[in-house]
C-alpha cells in the first residue's frame, strides 16, 4: 500500500539538488516510518539525450503511475539550439498539462535569516508571507488556434489564444479560497477585467465563488496594479490567485522580494491532491556541478508533498523546522551568504537538514 | 503656423493637475516664445457625462487635428457601474487607436532629492533611470476574436487574441533602439518565445533590427525573468522594449520601483511625432478636489511633449530644471512627503514651477 514518489532530476544544478533532497527522503523512510516506494526518470534536456524528446514516453508513463513527481530543474545551453518543440521547457510544459496539474502554489516567504537578502527596506518586507495560486493548465499557455502564419502580401502573423472555461476557472479558484481559510482568510483575484474579457469572466466565477467561503474575504485588483502594489507593500497579501500567464509574471516577481529564491519551493497539483513539487529557481547551468547550488528549495518541495500529496504534514512540519535550524546555524549556500554566516557546499547543506532532521 | 495642444483634463483629480500643467504651458507661451494653440476636450467619465461615450466624437475629432494632447487621467467610482464599454478607460484605449499612438514611452526615474520613498533599499535604486517602450495599439488589447462565449452544454467561455505582425514589431523595435541610441545604447526586448509564437515572431524581428543599430547592444530577456530582475537590480537596465500587456504590468513595476509614480510622466506617440502625453498614476478619486494631488507628473509630461511633439527640448529641458528646482526647494505635495520637508498644494506646486522657470 505503500505510495510512489517519482523523481525527475532534469538538468543542471538538478542533479545535485535533488541528490540532498532524496537523502531527506531517505531518512525520513528509514527514521520516521514514511512508506513510500521511489522511482528516477529523465525529463527537460535529459530527456531530450535519452529519448529525443523533453518528456520521454517512459517518463510519462511512470509520472502517471506516481502518486507525487519531485523534480529538479530543466534547461541548458546546450539544448538552446534545439527546435523549441525539443527544447527542455517543454517537458516541462507537457508533464504540466498530461497529468493535469493546473493548481500552482508557489510561496513567497521571507526568512528571517535571510532577510538582508533582499532588495527591499527591511520593514516592507520582514515577516513576508504570500502564497500565489497560479493557474497552471490553460489560459494562453495551451490556448488554441496559435502559430506564426502568412499575410497575403507576404507579411507573417503571431498569433496566440487566452482561453478559460468557466469551470477552469472555478476549479483554481477554489484551490484560492480553500488555501485562503488555511491561512490568514484573505484572497486577492488578480485579472485585467477592464481589458480583457477572458478576466472579465475570471471575475465573475470568482465573486460567484465568495458566497461559498463566507471565512474568506475576496478581493480584486488588476494586473498592473498587482506588479505595483508587490513592489510597495506587498505583506497586505496573503493569497492571490490568478490566470497562468500574470502568476508567471507575478510570482516571480513576489519571489525575488524574498532576494532568496533558493530558498523557494513549489506544488503543482491535480483535482486529486496528486502533485508534481520543484524549486521556483532554475537549472543555474553557469555553476552545475561545482557543489555551490543551493539544495533548500528542492528539500522544501519534498516538504510541500510531504503535505499535500502523502498525507504527512507531521513529517512536512520537521522538514520545515529543520531547515529552520540550519539556518539558525548559520549554515548558507553561497546563494544566502552574508557576513558572519558559515559558507557550505551543496552536500554539506543536505547533510546538516538530515542532522537537523 | 502654430501647433495645436489639446487639452483633457478628465477626471478624478485630473482637472486640477491639467490646470497646473496649463499653467506652465501659458509662463512658456508668455515668456519663452512657445506658439501653440490651446484647446479643452472631454474625455473618460467626464465624456461620458457629456456625451454618453468616454470618447466623444468632437473630443477625437479635435484630438485627430491637434499635434499634441494633454491628458489628466479618467475614471471614478461614479462609472464602474456602467456597461464595460461605456467605462472610462475605454475611452483611453479608443483614442491610442484611432489615433495609432503605437509607442508608449514610460521612464522609471529616481528623483535624489525623493530616494526615501522608494520600498527598495537606497543602493539598489539610486540614480535609477530606465525607459520602457510599451507597444500600445496592438497585443492582446485589441487583438480579434475576443469575447465570451457560451459552449454546447451551456458552459460559458471567454477568449482573447494575442496577435502581433511582423510590421508592428519592427515599427515598435525601431524606436526602442532610437531610444537607447539616444541613451546608454542599451536594449532589453522582453518577450515569452519559450512559450508564445506571438513572441518567437517578436524575438527573431527584434534580433533582425539589430543589424541596422550597430551602435545599440541587444538582449532578450523573459518577461517573468524581467519581472525578478527589476526587483533585484533594476539598474542593469537602460530601455527595455516589450509588447502591450507586459508593458502595463513591467512598466508599472519599474514606475513604483521610484516609490514615487506621482512623479512619473508617459508619452504615445504615432509614427509621425505626434503624441499623447500623460502622468502615469490614475484618477484617484479619493483625494480629487481637496488639491492635495501632485502636478507634477503633469507637468512633466507637458515636458515630454515639448520635447518629442513640439520640437522644443530646449524649453523641455528648462521643465524638467523647473521641476528639479522645487524639489531641491524642499516643496512637496502629500504623496511625496518625508521629515524635513515643506507640505504644499497642488497650486502651491504649480506656482512654484513656475517661479523656477
Ligand atoms: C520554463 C517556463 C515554461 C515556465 C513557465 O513559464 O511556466 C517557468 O517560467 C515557470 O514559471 O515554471
Ligand atoms: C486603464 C488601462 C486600460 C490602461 C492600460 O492597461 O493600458 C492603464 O493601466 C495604463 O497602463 O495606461
Amino acid at each position: 500500500m505503500s505510495q510512489k514518489v517519482l523523481v525527475l532530476p532534469g538538468d543542471g544544478i538538478g542533479p545535485e539538488i535533488v541528490a540532498e533532497a532524496v537523502r531527506v527522503l531517505d531518512c525520513l523512510r528509514a527514521d520516521f516510518g514514511l512508506e513510500v516506494e521511489v522511482e528516477h526518470g529523465l525529463i527537460g534536456g535529459a530527456g531530450y539525450d535519452h529519448a529525443g524528446k523533453p518528456l520521454p514516453d517512459d517518463t510519462l508513463a511512470m509520472a502517471r503511475e506516481a502518486d507525487a513527481i519531485l523534480l529538479g530543474a530543466v534547461g541548458g545551453p546546450r539544448y538552446d539550439k534545439l527546435a523549441r518543440p525539443l527544447r527542455p521547457e517543454r517537458g516541462l510544459l507537457a508533464i504540466r498539462s498530461e497529468l493535469g496539474l493546473f493548481g500552482n502554489l508557489r510561496p513567497a516567504i521571507l526568512y528571517p535569516q535571510l532577510a538582508d537578502a533582499s532588495a527591499l527596506r527591511p520593514e516592507v518586507v520582514s515577516g513576508l508571507d504570500i502564497m500565489i495560486v497560479r493557474e497552471l493548465t490553460g489560459g494562453i499557455y495551451f490556448g488554441q488556434p496559435r502559430g506564426i502564419r502568412e499575410l497575403p502580401g507576404g507579411e507573417r502573423e503571431g498569433f496566440n489564444t487566452l482561453v478559460y472555461r468557466e469551470s477552469e476557472i472555478e476549479r483554481i479558484g477554489r484551490l484560492g479560497f480553500m488555501t485562503a481559510q488555511k491561512r490568514g482568510g484573505r484572497l486577492c483575484s488578480v485579472d485585467k477585467a477592464n481589458v480583457l474579457e477572458v478576466t472579465e469572466l475570471w471575475r465573475e466565477v470568482m465573486t460567484g465563488l465568495a458566497a461559498e467561503y463566507p471565512d474568506v474575504e475576496l478581493s480584486h485588483m488588476y494586473v498592473d496594479n498587482a506588479a505595483m502594489q508587490l513592489v510597495r507593500s506587498p505583506k497586505q497579501f496573503d493569497v492571490i490567485v490568478t490566470e497562468n500567464m500574470f502568476g508567471d509574471i507575478l510570482s516571480d516577481c513576489a519571489a525575488m522580494l524574498t532576494g532568496s529564491i533558493g530558498m523557494l519551493p513549489s506544488a503543482s497539483l491535480d483535482e486529486r491532491g496528486k502533485g508534481l513539487y520543484e524549486p521556483v529557481h532554475g537549472s543555474a547551468p553557469d555553476i552545475a556541478g561545482q557543489g555551490v547550488a543551493n539544495p533548500l528549495a528542492t528539500i522544501l518541495s519534498l516538504g510541500m508533498m510531504l503535505r499535500y500529496s502523502l498525507g504527512r504534514g507531521d513529517l512536512a512540519d520537521r522538514v520545515q523546522q529543520a531547515v529552520g535550524q540550519v539556518l539558525d546555524q548559520g549554515l548558507r549556500t553561497p546563494d544566502i551568504q552574508s557576513a558572519g554566516t558559515r559558507s557550505v557546499s551543496t552536500g554539506d547543506m543536505g547533510n546538516a537538514v538530515v542532522e537537523a532532521l
